[in-house]
């Protein structure tokens, strides 16, 4: 174990900062360190958002479900899957453009992936706090009109950074031997595992709140997975050119 | 700029490993620093299958069109999206699993690339080197297969870690203005910059193979997305249970 590893085993989301905004030359450094992730087929198909306008991140701030912290971040980005630019540098050959591909929406998708957490890696290092905010996607077609997002590209989630006014427990998670398996997918011992998880959530959430809240992981995967997730996404991404084949 | 973000600054891929496997600890490691990243509403939407069988390393390889460095690198790695143990655990809990949402898909396969890339930044940080396998999704269905992975789950990539025996250059990206964007998506400015990057690239190709390989990214995305991508892979999914809603 090095430096590197126990930084990354210490990860919590930060959701209150100092009132100081994050340099220009750093979130550029940042955003570099993002890029230089590897990238299926070398598409590159990123493109950061600095909002950086009040207005705007006070209403993405509220898209986003109230998550107040999209304002008062230090910084605040949008990372989009981009094969617009793709497109583009297809047509400049001479080629024509297959819109649509599922598998392009996912290559895409994942470079975004990818390459925030790299951004991330390098935000910790430097001691920032960082929050992804998926709640984005609750609007995605209002984010998209804010930032004057065109066709093939949509915004994947938002990424507060900034310097840290909290200092939360880190989160449990699942046993390595849910998650680690060997040669085959294994449902052997899945049981336990999991029940063993769900008191140790319930523990923390107890912990960390003085009692009031003490729910398990298998109660929250009820609320995400029992219900229909964001049904407007598909038509969403339809629009944008992305996922139709 | 510190010894983390010189790291991530210097990725490259490796497809050249010493005859030494990567031991079980190790990895093990490795998988909780991707464990450790942020996870969409605590989803952990990843299950990580090691594939030691030489014979099932041996197929991997010709799956992912030839790639020998899959059956020789130190240990090869199956990245999965994994929403069956949620679907479980929700229907543990009395609720009933909605199958097939494009969200669920999306926050799955997403928090692999997240989990993925702490993985890969904790094996570069012990002087381990990677390659990603997009190149499994040639053949999912026959990767399934091997692997028995069940409905809800599906391997969005493989992973080869081990010990380098190359040393190659960084490979050069896009130019920073032509992906980090102020307040709004802006096109002004892309065809120079893409220009600019077409000309790096072709040097880089240049010297790295004494001329014989002279092409630019432009020409690289002509091919990528100028043809109709893995058309396989939506019917795949829907059915293996994702992204059909």
């Amino acid at each position: 174990v090095n430096p590197t590893i126990e930084l990354l085993l210490s990860h919590r989301s930060i959701r209150k900062f100092e009132d100081r905004v994050v340099p220009d030359e750093v979130l550029s450094t940042l955003v570099q360190c993002g890029q230089a992730a590897a990238t299926s087929s070398n598409v590159q198909g990123v493109s950061v958002i600095h909002v950086t306008k009040p207005d705007v991140r006070q209403a993405m701030a509220s898209l986003a479900g109230g998550q107040t912290y999209v304002e008062t971040a230090g910084a605040f980005v949008v990372y989009c899957a981009d094969l617009r630019r793709s497109m583009n540098a297809c047509e400049s050959q001479g080629g024509e453009f297959v819109p649509g591909m599922m598998e392009d929406f996912l290559i895409s998708s994942i470079d975004v992936g990818i390459a925030a957490q790299n951004t991330v890696i390098a935000a910790e290092s430097l001691g920032l706090g960082i929050c992804y905010i998926g709640g984005l996607r609750n609007n995605p077609s209002e984010v998209s009109k804010l930032l004057k997002l065109p066709q093939q590209v949509y915004p994947v989630f938002g990424l507060c950074l900034g310097y840290p006014t909290q200092d939360p427990e880190v989160k449990p998670r699942l046993p390595i031997d849910a998650v680690l398996m060997k040669d085959e997918y294994n449902e052997s011992g899945q049981v336990e595992l999991r029940d063993q998880y769900d008191e140790t959530v319930r523990e923390y959430y107890r912990t960390r709140t003085g009692g009031k809240k003490s729910s398990c992981w298998s109660e929250e995967m009820k609320i995400l997975v029992g219900k229909e997730s964001r049904p407007h996404m598909k038509r969403f991404l339809a629009d944008q050119g992305f996922a139709t084949k």
